[in-house]
């Protein structure tokens, strides 16, 4: 089994489902908030197909409502509407704290055909052009950093197009944006359900505007456009307004295709230099 | 008081607070899901408030669940977090058919102090440039349509740049997208809840496209970034993707002033006329 697929790994318990989380997708002390969408996005498809509806997700929004550990993790889903063509869903992510439950997140998962959205495309928006994954800095090569040290970041391979890893050096440009390659270290394919770890696993681009130290999520909202074709997934990552230090961050993938997979926006809150704001 | 004032009035009822839809909100035969967002915005921040939380949305994302309609409708806000800054709700959207409650939407809604996160502005975009309101085509001259003939439109002072109204006489455009002016037709301003409504208040940017009938909302997801200034809204609606029906379509909206002060994001379901899809 792949080190994502163990990660995501479910076992039904009544009307929960089942997992773990281990420090190998943590970034600091937090288990990475993509994997706790993506394991939503799993335990939704789960009930829903349990119940005759539908299997892949089209679209998940959730808030964040405190950290993840490592340790047993428990999906609670429910089935808030079966619908011809989607099947509506909520899902809370819960650990145990001192005998209590808590709740990690919660989400809205949308459930339908992926299949049925392929054709026709009427309007899309390509990938920006940028050197191939040899010619990108990798997450490897990157001066060392608290953040990018981590577990999560060991089970990636992450390339950034070199005209936007300034930020890594000190010298962030200052545009907002971040542009690069992404795929699973193992080797193993994204699909549909670990897309949603896809659309959160780059740096913050806060980064690019000189942003220090974590970078929490208040809100989230992803859309699985395709099932991604194997190899490389392409990411843009972009801001379109930075105030009081809460920014929106909007992120494309693109499959080895070249086509639009999967795009999201988070609202999320960033820490700048005094220098930076002023 | 207002015509968004009184659709917008609420009365608490224990934990739950009722208000009543009233046809003059209407598009066709249902409610306008701006609308019911403004509501569930309003009780979640009512709700937040009597708990001593934070007041003004900063997200809303919903799933639409049923239609709207005239009619008493219930109000149900719980507090997920309370947070120093922020405070999140869910607020599930109630009308009562025979005897049941049926959910029309379920909101995670995240409140904050809008004021803190006015300042630094360390990136923004600028509102297109357009023609002025006076030199836009109102929605009041245009050809008779069964969607915009409406309570809801009637309502709306709403001015389309006439670069983007080929679509109401038979020639869309097809770049999908939609610029124009919003204010309330009784000259009332918007405030930080009613923005969720402006967000949700053009047409479908798919008619750009081509698209036909009705634009179901599968998930919408707003962020108000700022109080808005009095006076017009201007608003760009745009898509990047399109494909197998299905599109999301991103609003913008900046104050008198020029400032961006909300931006969303919606998965919707349009139809397309065979030839446009071919």
């Amino acid at each position: 089994m792949s080190e994502l697929g163990a990660a995501l790994r479910l076992e039904r318990s009544g009307h929960d489902w089942t997992g773990e989380l281990s420090d190998d997708w943590a970034i600091g002390t937090a288990t990475n908030g993509g994997l706790l969408m993506a394991l939503a996005g799993k335990a939704a498809a789960g009930c829903s197909v349990a119940g005759g509806g539908h299997r892949d997700p089209l679209s998940l929004s959730a808030v964040f409502l405190s950290p993840g550990g490592p340790g047993p993790v428990l999906l609670r889903p429910t089935i808030l509407r079966v619908g011809r063509s989607m099947t509506t869903a909520q899902v809370s992510v819960i650990q145990q704290d001192d005998g209590d439950e808590v709740e990690r997140l919660r989400a809205h998962v949308t459930l339908g055909d992926l299949d049925r959205y392929a054709e026709p495309v009427l309007k899309t928006v390509a990938a920006p052009s940028i050197p191939s994954p040899e010619q990108c800095a990798s997450a490897k090569d990157a001066p060392p950093n608290v953040l990018l040290d981590s577990g999560f970041l060991r089970r990636l391979d992450l390339r950034m197009d070199p005209a936007t890893v300034g930020w890594a050096l000190g010298t962030p440009s200052g545009a907002g944006e971040l542009r690069g390659w992404l795929r699973l270290a193992d080797g193993t394919d994204f699909d549909a359900v670990s897309l949603l770890l896809a659309l959160d696993a780059f740096p913050p681009v806060s980064f690019d505007l000189g942003s220090v130290g974590w970078v929490p999520t208040v809100e989230f909202t992803g859309y699985v456009r395709g099932t991604p074709a194997p190899g490389w997934l392409q990411l843009r990552l972009h801001t379109e307004h930075v105030a009081g230090g809460l920014l929106n961050e909007d992120c494309q993938v693109w499959d080895s295709t070249g086509r639009l997979v999967a795009h999201s926006r988070q609202l999320a809150s960033a820490r700048f230099p005094a220098s930076t704001a002023d």
